[in-house]
């Protein structure tokens, strides 16, 4: 098993990702909002790269058969439904509605890896889920870290960190995961804090964390914290991230 | 105290080195060399793009008044006088010639970095050299690792993760040093392998550890990861780089 890491989108020639499956990490927020969507029964996201196509493809669907989603400087967009935070996609909201979704980073990254085997949604929230899928993969695995900006987030080299110390559990045997040397870095940061508390307090730490705790959106720090509340695998499928198969 | 880090050269955007104090770190092992020449007697280094730069630059000060160093895939250029070897840059060798030199990721960082206030040569040999130098830094420090054809090299990353370790230990107040992500990363990175063993096992695990060992030159792995063997401070100045006064 050969694990490589990006730290934040632009980073990578997109043609890397070819035959690898790629596993888009957004902990604050595109990943942690997406999967919640999708578990409280959105049937289909659609990460678009600006708000411009957002509303070009909400007029094809049908304005009120979809939903707007997403940020510009963590914030709501104008004309959008919903912002960034998951605490909006509630059931009562999402069910049954198709999201378009853009966002600076995260929606970002998917478009970057649109070349890749395959695509997952990667987070705290569905940690476990995601690795016990990896530990079974025979491609080469890519975890892409959002970042923010095109730099490194913190937050996604921790999640990243974890799936690779987990993965490496699993194995039982560390000398058969090949890590890259960003790989190895996420795995070391990562087991420098896990002894250090839940997961929630590092995230606090970061500098998009410090950022949306400034913006009053401390909340969705502590949700976005929360290891494995959403044991869901969610796959970018034909431009929509929609969720896997059970058996998957 | 504000500490920021690139991962590798191409990363950023050189307008963001203005103003800030810079540390070159390229481990194995551009930084390691030079340091290494100039404690030897070498009075100036040269950092050049290219090959053909270089002896262009030969031809002006005379090819017999010059050395020509460093290396294109970690070996010696053709029509060079010497590598990238620390090993080559005995006192017999460079004491009193100029070095102009060029490598794939230390001389480029040097290069990128230019317009920064001031320059420094970081590598494991010198390290507590410039943390002593850093600690009564005002300016903004900029930890720039040179990493290997525009990724992360994660040798470099864990000579930077010690400096910002010893700069906040020297601080006795963590909060008073204020770290980017990508700094953060690195600290945490370090501070993992720190209790682990010699700072040369952890560089015998990198990715150009492992591929400077494969062209059998272990010996320089050996060598760059010996901490403050050459407790020198070097700095770029009107293009070339010379050890500092004693006193600073």
């Amino acid at each position: 098993m050969r694990i490589d890491l990006a730290f934040a989108t632009g980073e990578r020639d997109p043609a890397e990702f070819a035959g690898k499956t790629v596993v888009v990490i957004d902990v604050l927020r595109a990943s942690s909002t997406i999967l919640t969507a999708l578990a409280n029964g959105c049937p289909e996201v659609i990460p678009v790269a600006e708000p411009k196509e957002a509303f070009a493809l909400a007029e094809k669907y049908g304005r009120d058969q979809v939903l707007l989603g997403g940020e510009r400087e963590a914030r709501k967009i104008r004309g959008f439904d919903l912002g960034n935070s998951p605490d909006e996609y509630g059931k009562e909201v999402v069910a049954g509605k198709k999201l378009i979704f853009t966002t600076t980073n995260g929606a970002k990254a998917f478009l970057e890896a649109a070349g890749a085997a395959e695509i997952l949604v990667g987070a705290f929230l569905n940690i476990s889920r995601v690795c016990s899928y990896l530990k079974k993969e025979e491609r080469e695995i890519f975890l892409f870290c959002a970042g923010r900006k095109g730099r490194l987030a913190l937050e996604d080299l921790f999640c990243a960190g974890m799936i690779i110390d987990n993965l490496i559990f699993a194995a039982k045997d560390e000398s058969v995961v090949e890590l890259t040397d960003p790989a190895r870095a996420g795995m070391l940061a990562y087991r420098q804090i896990a002894g250090m508390g839940p997961v929630v307090v590092a995230l606090t730490q970061t500098d998009h964390g410090r950022y949306l705790a400034s913006l009053g959106m401390a909340s969705d720090l502590r949700y976005c914290g929360q290891v494995d509340l959403l044991p869901v695998l969610a796959r970018l499928e034909a431009g929509g991230i929609i969720l896997a198969a059970e058996e998957d």
